[in-house]
């Protein structure tokens, strides 16, 4: 398996070459030590570039559960030796979230909402750079309310909206608000969009996505302990999301992209919808029709990957 | 141990009577079925009222390990039968929360931020509707950065504050932002520093709790993926928030204190420090001192619900 990873850029060495992965902070390089608290890692107690500076993919996604489903899941689809009944969590020493290596990809979670995606964020990134890795692109794969789909599409995000279907994400420093851009790679989205083309089963599109800050009251649900709305309040916000070109709604999206964006990583937002916010609030599905559902993004990024490792192998550069 | 649970008023009947808990949504009761999506629990497919209508004292915090370990310790500090070894996950269908029940006591998860914590009192306020549940009080025991506090001091909250230090929670419902207010309940907070007076190596202060949505540059940390402040401003930002009462930060009192306040619920943060955040940044240390830390919040609030209950053995109604 490693000589595929020593160098995965193929044709698109030069779309590749164009990336700068940096950290945006200038005192990292100066610590003696960098704890990862979060992940149970630190550059002192880890050979981090040992264990992680082959990635090239990172992919993750909220559940615990779901992000070691993708970890064997992907571990079968790349053909790759050994068992994968039971993954290592690289993170088992802490339970705030999970992490799986499985040849040239990363598969973690990260909680349920921007600020714990944006822990998760922060110590990945910093894993990356004390890792040396290059080229790395990340998937976030999740679950998401539809907005005028069918239940069980995949919407592959063009930007991450705020409740005001703004591109933009609201960072709080030192308590000062600044805005950071939130728009994805376009290339990516382009090819993910086309490899779900080339799959059985995979209702796709590309639509923006709107992030809130919680799942009840931020996204119209009527079904919440709190409700002031009316069924035609929710129903005129959900309209005016559509028509700003809102096609799903989730919770960790804007800062996925204005993190990626600000440290020069390539990334995509890739989510299910589990039904469609016109029709209801309540998740009814049966419990397997949500399982395959929940599968969608997994088997279009595994596809994306292994095209992206096949190209390597059919043209070395 | 049922009886003293069928009435835990005692001479603070008066004080319990007061409290009207109560969702703020009308279209509840009319629901055919209500899913609680994120426990896997509904009112169709379970007896909620038999599951759960004792239930007077909820606890929750962000680790799923550590809310395990208060289950099992208030199972043997309120002395009751059976084992505690391995005790019921409610929630084990799901990985997003997990539930304990332990005579009176709910012990939960809630993973990290406030719209993690969000999703979770939504659908905790709902169970505890549809139980029937009366006279509860609930409890946040977590970890923080401490502010001009020795690293192990608990800090009982007086108000939860926002980044600009003000009692306030913002919500966004259906696009347009409300304030809430986080004011805590006085009379549980003054019994909880009570209580710390009669326990050994329990350091505890009041003070107010500053919540940001993340662990980084929102808490002006300078090891953070991205930094674009200095050491000086740092300090600077410290002490403005020590100034207004704050003595400890962390990432979910505001929407916790808000929204308990909202529905008429008693409501209680008790967050240890773990750091001395004019000190550092990093969480350095060692696991056997943070474990211990980490009790702290569990043996204080046990203390409480064991005074409370046996108030009520001594001075029956």
């Amino acid at each position: 398996m490693a000589p595929i990873l020593l160098n995965c850029l193929g044709n698109d060495r030069k779309e590749y070459m164009e990336e700068t992965f940096h950290v945006n902070n200038p005192n990292l390089d100066g610590m003696e030590e960098d704890i990862l608290y979060h992940f149970s890692l630190g550059t002192k107690t880890h050979n981090l570039p040992e264990m992680f500076g082959d990635i090239k993919f990172v992919c993750v996604g909220g559940s615990a559960k779901r992000m070691k489903a993708f970890a064997q899941f992907i571990h079968t689809e790349l053909n790759l030796p050994g068992s994968n009944d039971e993954p290592k969590d690289i993170c088992e020493a802490t339970d705030r979230y999970c992490m799986y290596k499985v040849g040239p990809v990363l598969s973690m979670s990260h909680g349920m909402g921007v600020p714990s995606i944006s822990i998760m964020l922060h110590e990945l990134i910093k894993l990356l750079h004390h890792a040396h890795c290059r080229d790395v692109v990340l998937f976030r794969l999740g679950t998401s309310g539809g907005v005028g789909l069918a239940p069980g599409t995949v919407v592959v995000s063009e930007k991450a909206l705020d409740y005001n279907f703004l591109p933009q994400f609201e960072q709080v420093v030192l308590g000062k608000v600044i805005m950071r851009s939130t728009e994805l790679d376009a290339g990516v989205s382009r090819e993910l969009l086309q490899c779900s083309k080339e799959l059985p089963n995979l209702p796709a599109v590309i639509g923006n996505t709107m992030c809130t800050n919680d799942f009840y009251e931020g996204q119209g649900r009527l079904d919440g302990a709190l409700c002031s709305f009316s069924h035609a309040e929710k129903l005129e916000y959900l309209q005016r999301a559509y028509e700003a070109g809102v096609r799903n709604i989730e919770m960790e999206s804007t800062v996925f992209a204005a993190m990626c964006r600000v440290c020069g990583l390539k990334a995509a937002v890739v989510c299910v919808t589990l039904l469609n916010r016109f029709d209801g609030d309540q998740i009814t599905s049966p419990e397997d029709v949500l399982v395959e559902y929940q599968q969608r993004p997994q088997v279009l990024v595994a596809h994306y990957i292994k095209k992206r490792l096949a190209l390597i192998a059919l043209t070395p550069p």
